[in-house]
C-alpha cells in the first residue's frame, strides 16, 4: 500500500452557500457544506486527495457501484467547544474500521495519512459549518465506492474515496419504538454484517418500511437461524438494562463493531455500572419486560448517539419501558457527549483535536 | 403504479463507434453500444423513458446508491438468427424478477410497458451491435438504483432505471474449477439472496478472490447455518448429475430464481432426463465423486449459459469430474441455445421476437 502522499490541493468555492442554511432547523444529513474531499484509486494506487467545491460526480453507466454494490462508508462527527476549538472522537478507529470493511468488500485499503490529513483539511476549511446548537453536530461521511467499469461480476479496477460534511440535527425525532424482527434478517454467518457495506443498509429498508406501517421507527434484528438472539438495529447497536446490569451483544461477523457501543461500555465500566457482553436472547428480554426487571433499552451509534427506546414490539405485543428518573441512557449520553464537546475530562484519550 | 407511458423519445448519436469494436475478440461486458435507455423516478412516478447516446451519469455525492447499496439489476441477451431476425428469451420473466427484486429492496416497481417498450426500442436502434460469432451475444443490462440524496439510512425518493447493451464474448474462458465454501456465506435466511441486489455480488468478491488464489474461478455457496447444503454460485445456479439424475436445489429466499435454471429443468424433463429439485448436501456430492456416481456438475445462468465444471474443491481436496462423450451439459446447452437463436422449434413459447 502506497502511504506517501503529496500535499492536498484545495480549490475553494467562489461563494459560500452557508447563509442559505437554517442552522436552527437541521434535518439529519440533508444539507452539505461548501467543499468535499475526493481521492481516486487508479492503476493500483490511491492518488493524492484533493478538496474541491461540493459538486456532482460523473460516472460511466457501467461503473460497478451501480451493479454490484461495492461500497463502504463511515460515520463520524466533528464537535466545537465553547472556545471554538474543534474535536473529533476516536477518528483513528473509524479509519481502522473503514479498512476492515474495505478488505471484506475487496476494496483497496486507504492509507491512514490520506484519511486523516484529508479529514482534517476538509473540516478545517468548512469549520464555520459546525453547528453549535445543542443536539446538532457536523456529521462526517467518508465513503469509498467502485467507479471502475464493466459488467463482469468482479472487483473494480478504480475507486473513489470521498468525504462529505453535513451539518445535522438529531437522527431520531421523538420516541423510538422498535420491533423485534423474526421473519427478515440483516446478515448471515460468514457474511458482511460486520462491514459498513452499502448493501447491508438497503436490505433493511423493506422490513423497516413494514415495521413503520405498524408504528415502529426501527427494527431490532435477530439471528437468521432461529431468531433467538438480539443482534443490532442497523443504524445502532442495542443495549438492555436488566436489573442494574447493562448488557450488549458481542460483536461478530454479523454485528458492527460500533465505536459508540464500545465507548459506552467503557464509560459504564468506569462509572461502576455492572456490564455484560454476551448473547442476549429475545425470550429473556420479553420475560424481563413481563416481570419488571427490564429497566431500559437504548441504541448507540454515531448518528443516533444514545437513543432511549420507549417501546419494543414482539409478536404483536408492545412492551413499554419505564421512564426512569435516573436512567443509564441519560447518564451515559451526558458523559459521552461531555467528552465529545470538551465539557469534561477525557480519561480515555478519545478526543482528537483538529 | 402509473402504467401509462408517452412515446419514448430517441436522441441518436452523431457518429457510431461500432467501427472501433473488434467483434472477433469480445470480452464479457466491457464494450457498450451507442445508446442507452434512461428513465427517472421522481415525485412518486416513473417518467417517460428516453433513449440517448451512451454517456456518463451525473449524481450528487449524497445519492443513496453510494451509501446504502439500494440497487438491483437484470441480465438478458438478444440473439440474431441467420435471417437477421432478433429474439429475446423469456424477457417478461426478467421484468417480473426485476420487480420482485425491487420490492425487497424498497425500490419502486417498473411498469411492464416501460421495461418492454424501452428494451425493444433500444435493441432495435442498436441492432447492428448484436454479435453473430458463435458464443457471442448482445448482453442486456437493465438496472435501477437510488439517485435520491441524503445520509438518512432510508429509501431514496428518486431512482434511475437504465438499460445498457454490451456485445459480449463468453463469461468464462477455459475450464471452470469451483470451490465449495465453508467459511464465508452469500445470504441469510430472511435476507436478500433471492433478489438481484447489487450488494449480493460485492459480498462475494473477497471470498472469490481467496478462492482464485487457490486456482478456483468461482465459489459454490453453502447455507450459512452449517454449510451443509449446496446453494448457488453467485453468477449461476448449480446442477449436479448423480447417476442419470439431474439435480438442482430449490429456490428460496437465499437462492436466485434463475431463468436459465428453470428453462434447463423444463428442457431436461422434456428430454426425458430424470430430474430432482431438492436440497443437495455437500456430503452426498463428495460421496458421489468418491464412488464415481457423480457424472457432471454445471452452472446455469444468462451470462454463463451452461458452464460445465471440470473440478470442484472441498476441504483442500480437488475432485475432477469425468469428461463424458455425451454429457447432459452439452445436450442441454445445445437445446437452449438452439431455441434462443431460432435454430430449433420452441415448444415452450420462450422466444420473443423483436
Amino acid at each position: 500500500m502506497n502511504t506517501t502522499m503529496q500535499k492536498i490541493s484545495i480549490e475553494k468555492v467562489k461563494t459560500s452557500k452557508i447563509d442559505q442554511v437554517d442552522f436552527d432547523n437541521l434535518d439529519f444529513g440533508s444539507v452539505f457544506t461548501d467543499h468535499m474531499l475526493v481521492c481516486d484509486y487508479k492503476n493500483g494506487a490511491w492518488e493524492t486527495p484533493k478538496i474541491i467545491p461540493y459538486q456532482p460526480i460523473s460516472l460511466e453507466p457501467s461503473a460497478k457501484i451501480f451493479h454490484y454494490g461495492q461500497s463502504i462508508f463511515e460515520g463520524m462527527k466533528a464537535y466545537k467547544d465553547t472556545e471554538n476549538k474543534i474535536w473529533f472522537f476516536r477518528p483513528l478507529d473509524n479509519h481502522r474500521r473503514l479498512n476492515i470493511s474495505a478488505k471484506r468488500m475487496a476494496i483497496p485499503e486507504i492509507p491512514e495519512a490520506f484519511f486523516m490529513e484529508g479529514l482534517k483539511a476538509l473540516v478545517k476549511l468548512d469549520e464555520k459549518w459546525i453547528p453549535q446548537k445543542d443536539g446538532s453536530s457536523l456529521y462526517i461521511r467518508p465513503f469509498i465506492f467502485a467507479s471502475g467499469k464493466g459488467f463482469h461480476a468482479s472487483p473494480a479496477d478504480e475507486y473513489k474515496f470521498i468525504i462529505c460534511l453535513a451539518p445535522s440535527g438529531s437522527y431520531f425525532s421523538g420516541k423510538v419504538k422498535v420491533l423485534i424482527e423474526e421473519k427478515y434478517s440483516r446478515s448471515a454467518n460468514g457474511g458482511v454484517g460486520y462491514a459498513k457495506a452499502g448493501g447491508n443498509y438497503a436490505g433493511q429498508f423493506y422490513p423497516t418500511q413494514l415495521a413503520a406501517q405498524k408504528g415502529y421507527s426501527q427494527v431490532i434484528w435477530t439471528d437468521d437461524n432461529n431468531h433467538e438472539y438480539i443482534e443490532e438495529a442497523g443504524a445502532m447497536n442495542i443495549f438492555v438494562r436488566i436489573g442494574d446490569t447493562l448488557i450488549t451483544g458481542p460483536t461478530s461477523d454479523r454485528i458492527l463493531d460500533g465505536i459508540t457501543r464500545k465507548s459506552i461500555l467503557q464509560i459504564a465500566e468506569d462509572e461502576g455500572i455492572p456490564t455484560e457482553v454476551r448473547k442476549i436472547t429475545v425470550s429473556e428480554v420479553v420475560e424481563a419486560a413481563k416481570n419488571g426487571s427490564l429497566k431500559e433499552m437504548f441504541g448507540a451509534g454515531t448518528a443516533a448517539v444514545v437513543s432511549p427506546i420507549s417501546t419494543f414490539g414482539f409478536r404483536d405485543v408492545d412492551y413499554d419501558l419505564p421512564e426512569l428518573a435516573e436512567s443509564y441512557a441519560t447518564r451515559l449520553k451526558k458523559r459521552i457527549t461531555d467528552i465529545q464537546f470538551n465539557r469534561a475530562e477525557d480519561p480515555f484519550g478519545w478526543r482528537y483535536g483538529l
